[in-house]
């Protein structure tokens, strides 16, 4: 039914996201038809990310969609980014605009013109603000989720009083927000670091990333968290009177992760049955199935889908016994639902149904008065192990490297690990020349350097989504 | 501070949009900023509403902000209600495109291109979908929430079987949906109703609508839940093989809500202190406000806001003491925030706070062991009171008229109710040459009717925003 991964990633890619009923191409080419089973996952993503960025002190708000081209200039290496990007209107109400206007690429610049009005004091300081919301980059080159040029994501920007506060905030974005939600809800084992100058975002004085490796071996950066220091404030003009009196710019960080996040979460867990939801995501974690609705199976399978309900978890019911048993067990791999509860009247009357793993593809017999308590085992074991099999792959699949001719070599189907003073920028452009990037320089521990200055830096290559 | 309601009523309404921070102009003409404490109001809004929605069976997605102009030229009263109001993109990514795209006023066009090819059979019926998004219509004479160039709103699209279907859901919508989360929620007591053709919206066979009397008389569209016929069935050529295998085209139903809602918030409970908000709506329901931090009070102020988020209440807690007590009392009454807990040393030596009500004002010294319990009674009373206060406003300004002139008169400061059979099409035309509008028909009880040929149907006409 799908073409099977170790024969054609991408197109696997394409087949998952067609027949789990993901996404569709929209009619304006690269943008994106996000349907309701992917837009689910999303909302699910969204909610548990929500509930830790207020928890890091941001506050939700919303500015508006469209920027006057004159705000983008406003800062060089910003504009120089994002213009060729950008959709561009210049009709509205049936006139032509005296201004053009672009639709938002990102939103720093309208955000901090707003930022210089409502910023006067030390004790207006820090202002964190966060926003939901679609913004739009004209892609040549679409795959659903991961390169739409309409793509929904969270960016949050904020001002502090220094630039050790802005430095703190956005490792505190990287390291408290977005790396334990990939890790403990996405199952996803990222590395953390730091973006070369090259990499870095437009307007960025330092880009911090979370990168996962895919099931082909490609890297896929998967949310970052930027200090833009100074470059904003100057650019907008954003002052604060300090404790003494003096007028001083402001510090700034922006972060984002997007709807991307669901590509990456195909790529790194699906298998050629389809997706594999870890379930701390999945907007249905268990599914019960009923065989035939027979000898009372049809009433216990209900009763089953109400008890899981009642104990917390997200609970679904397969009735349609006019469709095949077999054919409705692919759509529920295909979907990735973590657990199923197979209820058949043969087993129903020995006491039993049987639970079915989909991380593992483990079938077993439960005592029916006991599955509630086995599903959540299961549900348990399923998150950790998805977790555990992508850290074996990435591990497996990454090489130490001692220069940059073997790092070419080792991103053919990997990443690969070398210190960051063996290759340098010259290395790095040689590299990129092959279309292999420094997705991240990070510490030989794994953790994240202050700047990019350190010794023993460790940099991280690959071919990347 | 605010501009009296009395006196200069937009004016209040534009004073209390800036002094509580709810939302500033966007630099592009028409759009809108939401400030964090508006958003949040929203968010709450969108909780609500979401849960309700998908109790009613549909199921989220998203679809492109951008869609191709020949899409909207498919259904021609469509095109025609909309063409004035379109934004424009003519260049994407560098280029000129080769046909513009407009950015969505409203998805139906959109959304029923991609209907027609997921709707097959019979059993893909009913298809329920909402979206929660963006939308745009160019506006030459802008509001601040009331009408704006870019808006936030959801919009539910469904596909039936039977045009008795399509009717049913669109009536659930209001009815069971808007309607219930307008008055439990929002404490607005609405009517509900059909427009007439004139007021219909454009493509649309039938609209019902939601309609709330404001503080200066006027009223307000809350949330309209259309019958779409087959007129976009037709246009996107929707088709489905029925029980005998013949291939009809569906019927259809779309139904939105925008920030809208906020600002007929604002205008239909607040007064000359501020926003006054209901307390099942509320971001913050109580802030327990330290007066002095002395004896103890500090502590005694965390510990009841400690305690009334352990019992539910979403609580805050104002310790600013370094900011005079007055001008806080005046910042918490102008958000609109329906109980402060007032917690000064001297009343706390005698065991007791002071309870503050929003709604009508009342102070009463509390038993600090009392506190959290008399909050809870407090907000269940306010709630209760605002929908009261609101129904009691309304039905005062509410004249009941035999013609077409008293109806003119009752609408320069309320509503005029009158037989429609008494004004019919031609009266209409003849209010709407002044400014006055129906603004729905129903039936004598109130109630919703079938169809626009029903006999004894009440017209409700008056100016609105």
């Amino acid at each position: 039914m799908l073409t099977p991964r170790g024969q054609d990633f991408p197109r696997w890619y394409q087949d998952v996201v067609a027949k789990a009923e993901l996404a569709d191409n929209g009619p304006v080419r690269g943008t994106m038809v996000i349907r309701p089973y992917a837009y689910a996952i999303w909302e699910r993503m969204q909610a548990e990310l929500d509930r830790r960025i207020k928890a890091a002190g941001a506050q939700n708000a919303y500015f508006p969609l469209f920027i006057p081209e004159s705000f983008l200039r406003r800062e060089a290496e910003h504009v120089e980014g994002f213009s060729p990007e950008l959709a561009v209107v210049t009709h509205g109400g049936g006139k032509e605009l005296e201004e053009p206007v672009v639709v938002r690429p990102t939103s720093e610049t309208v955000i901090n013109s707003y930022f210089a009005k409502w910023i006067q004091s030390h004790r207006d300081l820090p202002l964190l603000v966060n926003q939901w919301a679609n913004v739009v980059r004209w892609e040549l080159r679409p795959r659903l989720f991961l390169r739409t040029s309409e793509f929904l994501w969270q960016e949050g920007h904020t001002a502090h009083a220094s630039r050790a506060e802005a430095r703190d905030y956005a490792r505190r974005i990287l390291n408290e927000v977005y790396e334990p939600f990939m890790v403990e809800v996405l199952a996803l084992p990222v590395l953390t670091g730091r973006k070369t100058a090259r990499e870095r975002f437009a307007g960025a004085v330092n880009t911090l990333t979370c990168e996962a490796m895919m099931g082909d071996g490609k890297a896929l950066q998967m949310g970052t968290s930027h200090e833009l220091g100074q470059n904003f404030a100057r650019a907008f003009d954003i002052t604060f009177s300090d404790e003494t009196g003096s007028q001083k710019h402001v510090w700034q960080t922006s972060w984002g992760v997007s709807t991307r996040m669901v590509g990456g979460l195909i790529m790194a867990h699906g298998d050629d049955a389809g997706l594999r939801l870890p379930p701390a995501l999945a907007p249905i974690q268990v599914v019960v199935v009923l065989v035939r609705a027979e000898d009372g199976a049809a009433e216990a399978a209900a009763a089953l889908r109400a008890e899981l309900e009642a104990a917390g978890t997200r609970a679904a019911l397969d009735d349609r016994v006019d469709m095949g048993f077999g054919r409705r067990s692919v759509e529920w791999e295909l979907k990735g639902v973590p657990v199923r509860l197979e209820v058949g009247p043969r087993e129903l009357a020995a006491g039993q149904v049987t639970l079915v793993r989909r991380d593992d593809g483990t079938k077993d017999p439960v005592v029916v008065t006991e599955a509630v308590r086995r599903v959540g085992v299961a549900l348990d074991d399923a998150q950790g192990s998805l977790l555990e099999g992508a850290r074996a792959r990435r591990e497996a699949a990454t090489t130490d490297v001692g220069d940059a001719d073997q790092a070419l070599e080792a991103a053919t189907g990997g990443f690969g690990r070398l210190a960051w003073a063996a290759l340098g920028e010259e290395g790095e452009d040689r590299l990129a020349a092959k279309g292999v990037t420094v997705r991240c320089l990070h510490r030989r521990d794994g953790t994240v350097p202050e700047t990019g200055d350190e010794p023993e830096l460790v940099a991280v290559v690959a071919r990347a989504y």
